[in-house]
């Protein structure tokens, strides 16, 4: 019988390479994000289904991997419903068990709290390219800061977080959730029609303003009128004008308040300052949307040139964890896309191996005691028998990355050590 | 209404010191394990059920955590079984995923291959004291060695990791499954009575030998006198003249196959040389059996006197690949306890962070620049906006871990930093 011993579908092993590589950046990110004072912290990955299902997670939580109750028998009673069955599920992001841990833990954590998290995350998707069905986020969030000192720090942390892996050329698009109700509100929008807006603006880099006008007018029912004016006023908003966005946005939307007038004019003022050691490039974006409905001030994405997606997103979540703890805290987090950032990295780094190959009438306890000098100057060291042609081998041996080897024929009497010769020679 | 924040029932939140120490304890293992040439891979949390169920978990397989198909309807059918609406399962260990991970990908692999997995793994163990459904493994694992090379680096490997960590005292504890059968054999057991005889054994260090008799002669029927000269045979090779262990294990039971003897003496005298630079207490433990049936050669422990349980156990298993495989290939490992080896670590590693506490009248950006002159120094430095009177705050700074701090009343006009002071001189 044949044995499939794939990963379940839309899974998938990761190799020695590769998890190298995903350690290397996962290190240089935790590096930047700690010298900020964000330091980790761990959820377990199953949640309450309810807590899960509780409607912070939009689309997402039709993706739940559910987990069976324990303790059921073989035999389902008739007449049962799947949710009578289930209790936990696997998280779907890392937003939903921050709050709770936060809720959970908020009397013996700092205030404010500065919360790093890389973790997988789980959801059900129809397997298609590039999409997974476990894979890793990566985490910062400022819980209990309620001025843009929060964002600023978020986005200043995370684009030094990227130009430390050398991910650069990127561009921070910014923009605020309360100037889009403000402009949905200006051109004569209903305040339940904000939601159906956003979501066919958030769609503009897809299908474009005729795809846009088509979904809202047509589909949703959105006045023509309305729809026209807030393209045009958006239009005016892109241009190379950066430094005057706050006072713009002020011009284009008048019922815009002041509050957020000035957070803007902070964050651009601070972003702009960076500028001296570090460029960084950004644009008010007044088409970002960002997909979920907890958001509740400043937005921010981070677009690279190579790649479709952007490659960090965050914002201002204000009510979300009022809602478990029972009292509202502001809060602001930025999460980096890790799987598409892994994407970017060109290579493994670089890596300088021994191997000590001994042929079979040297004892054992010999071999280990060569590795074991190796091993004591810090040198990565791998024992390996002499097996086949002594070429072949040590053609396999580079192949697998190592840089140098020691060939063992007999047990040296006289105390020398055997020299070790570089790999890549010897062909 | 009060909302419940906790994490589902035996799994745990883990705060940024618990974080801390984990990391700390689990970046010296990796560098350890790293040096010795075990690089770390990854499968994912989820894996068929069938393959869960397969028989190599033992008893774990009744704890596993099983995940409902994908697109069920909200009713069950009824007359459905439990097992008709599950396809995937939480992995209950590591080994079971490394051999179908080791199936899959070993065409790109090296041979022989030396794996090192650290991650969690869920059990739905019936809640207890310092029993989690959700805990980490650490496990290496070296697969396509059939020598005792693969057992004497494990031990070497591991050992030295636990020195890494500042665990010392260990003993490690040796035997072998071959031993046991052929001492099952030699007493008169028939074979099928084999593993009822080690399941009585393994209990030997909880409920002394009176107990082991009740259950082996009393419960399970086995032959009283066989009983008696096992233990007879097991005693006398309990004792201090380990340096003899494998001419005794010869003596005491003569129908040991040679190769038994001679693994074990290349094993125990490999284990001697290592004494040189760091000793490693080991001794041989004729009642050390492991609970997992896959085991074919050498099986060991590592003991410490402060916990009741081992901290680390392993052996070989030479036959558990092929059964994904369709072909034999030697393997060995050795998990480390990492909860329990936590539990041992007694700090967490010092700290050395800056906190910039900045008035209301000084613009964010001033004191971001503060605290980005302090990360260009490498510092770990959090922006703190001033609240409440200062002595209040610089203790509550100083309980949170800080150890220095900037005081910023106003921008400086002429240019100069403010000062770092200590925190725990103000109080």
């Amino acid at each position: 019988m044949k044995i499939d011993n794939s990963p379940p579908r839309g899974t998938r092993d990761l190799l020695p390479d590769s998890v190298a590589v995903r350690d290397h950046v996962l290190a240089r990110i935790s590096e930047v994000y700690h010298r900020y004072g964000y330091h980790r912290i761990e959820t377990p990955a199953l949640e309450d289904i309810r807590r899960l299902q509780g409607g912070d997670g939009g689309e997402n939580e039709k993706l739940i991997f559910q987990v069976l109750k324990r303790g059921l028998g073989e035999q389902v009673e008739d007449g049962a419903r799947v949710a009578d069955l289930i209790d936990l599920g696997l998280r779907f992001d890392l937003t939903v068990p921050l709050v709770r841990f936060y809720a959970n833990n908020h009397a013996t954590l700092p205030s404010p709290f500065r919360a790093f998290q890389f973790a997988p995350v789980w959801r059900a998707e129809r397997p298609q390219k590039g999409r997974y069905r476990q894979f890793y986020q990566c985490d910062i969030d400022l819980i209990g800061d309620g001025s843009v000192l929060a964002e600023v720090e978020l986005i200043e942390a995370t684009t030094e977080a990227l130009d430390a892996i050398g991910i650069t050329g990127t561009t921070v698009r910014l923009s605020d959730r309360r100037f889009l109700s403000a402009l949905a509100a200006h051109v004569g929008l209903a305040e339940p029609e904000w939601a159906g807006f956003f979501i066919g603006l958030d769609k503009l880099d897809k299908i474009g303003w005729q795809g846009v006008r088509a979904e809202l007018v047509d589909k949703r029912g959105l006045s023509a009128s309305a729809v026209d004016n807030a393209q045009s006023i958006i239009e005016g908003l892109i241009g190379p004008a950066a430094d005057k966005v706050a006072d713009r946005l002020a011009e284009a939307v008048p019922t815009l308040p002041d509050e957020v007038v000035a957070e803007m004019a902070t964050t651009v003022g601070c972003l702009a300052d960076l500028g001296t050691g570090r460029p960084v490039r950004w644009e008010f974006d007044p088409t970002l949307v960002r997909g979920m409905g907890y958001y509740t001030g400043q937005i921010f994405e981070i677009s690279h040139p190579e790649s479709s997606s952007s490659v960090a997103g965050g914002g201002r979540y204000d009510k979300l964890v009022g809602r478990s703890l029972g009292k509202d805290i502001p809060a602001c987090g930025f999460s980096l896309g890790f799987e598409r950032i892994i994407d970017l990295i060109p290579d493994a780094p670089a890596r300088s191996a021994l191997a000590v190959l001994f042929e079979p009438e040297v004892p054992i306890s010999y071999a280990l005691e060569r590795a074991r000098q190796a091993r004591a100057e810090g040198r990565e060291t791998t024992v390996i028998r002499r097996s086949g042609k002594l070429p072949a081998q040590l053609n396999r041996v580079e192949g697998q990355g190592f840089t140098g080897f020691v060939h063992l024929r007999a047990v040296s009497t006289d105390g020398t050590v055997e020299p070790e010769r570089p790999l890549g020679v010897v062909k």
